[in-house]
């Protein structure tokens, strides 16, 4: 698996575990709907400063969600 | 350490592990020296496809550049 695969697998994975919708996690992390979207579809390249929230976000390590 | 100073300690650790000077690591990954200095000076963030590029040319797994 390439990186845009493990990172979207797993910000879908921790999002889940979390109990957060979509929106919720969206309206959470102060990053738009519509990006959480495109990025747990692969759509989307994310810059590392939006990994940050990301992982902020879903309260874990940066690194887990690079992690197969 | 926030993500990208994380990132830009770990790329410059395993480049020199590696014997590479920037230009040479530069040009082997496909990316411009410039860049690879941005990055290391933690000037810029990076996107998730050149993390990629980089952890390919380090040949390690991409989780590995952003473990404190």
């Amino acid at each position: 698996m390439d990186i845009i695969e493990v990172f979207s697998k797993n910000v879908k994975k921790y999002r889940n575990e979390m109990g957060l919708s979509q929106e919720a996690f969206a309206e959470k992390s102060g990053l738009h709907r519509t990006y959480i979207s495109a990025l747990e579809c692969k759509k989307r390249s994310i810059a590392l400063d939006n990994v940050q929230k990301i992982a902020d976000t879903l309260e874990i390590e940066p690194y887990l969600l690079f992690k197969e």
